[in-house]
């Protein structure tokens, strides 16, 4: 059985992560590192991660997910969530995982163009 | 173990998919399904493959990606493949794979700017 993956896309001067389906914890901790090797790697100045797709995470996965957020930023790397449905932002919330630096927006256009005006600005 | 499957994301109007590591035949399949049903959901006018990071295909993917340029094609979309290295671009001359209807293109951001000029044209 192959190693899934998530990929990971790089436009100009930004990563985009769009996660489509549930991940389970092995694939989660490789999207952490990929994406920070990545990070290093392209020198990206911002990420937009994309859950549309997902309307359910289990606590592990938002820990994850929260350790991603503040590593790039870390990593002097804007971060853009998109697409958060009710029970994800819920269980956000409900873990005390708190998005300060973080930016989100109704999708990935939005998503893009709001990384933009930011690292422009 | 969870099924894999290759994630399309919707940028405006034009999916993007960056395959980025090695696809068993399941997933190929499976990607080929997912692709055009998001096509005829989206609407989508363009579709962009990112291959920047496979450095070999074998027979049965060069022919499942030679299909679904065409069905996209078919169903009206126009394909620009990114990123092709050697290694696949001679596996699919060599299996007779006719890209005819494909525009191509160096990377992900030559990609979409050659897809946005003809998609206005």
């Amino acid at each position: 059985m192959m190693n899934f993956r998530i990929p990971i896309l790089k436009l100009r001067d930004t990563l985009i992560v769009s996660i489509q389906w549930e991940l389970d914890d092995q694939t989660a901790l490789q999207f952490q590192e990929d994406l920070l090797t990545k990070l290093h790697e392209t020198s990206a100045r911002g990420v937009v991660i994309d859950l549309t797709s997902i309307d359910f995470i289990d606590s592990f996965i938002a820990k994850v997910l929260g350790d991603v957020i503040s590593m790039s930023s870390l990593m002097g790397a804007r971060v853009v969530i998109t697409g958060i449905q009710p029970a994800v932002a819920i269980t956000l919330i409900e873990l005390g995982i708190r998005l300060e630096d973080v930016m989100t927006a109704l999708d990935l256009e939005n998503g893009l163009d709001k990384l933009q005006l930011e690292l422009e600005a």
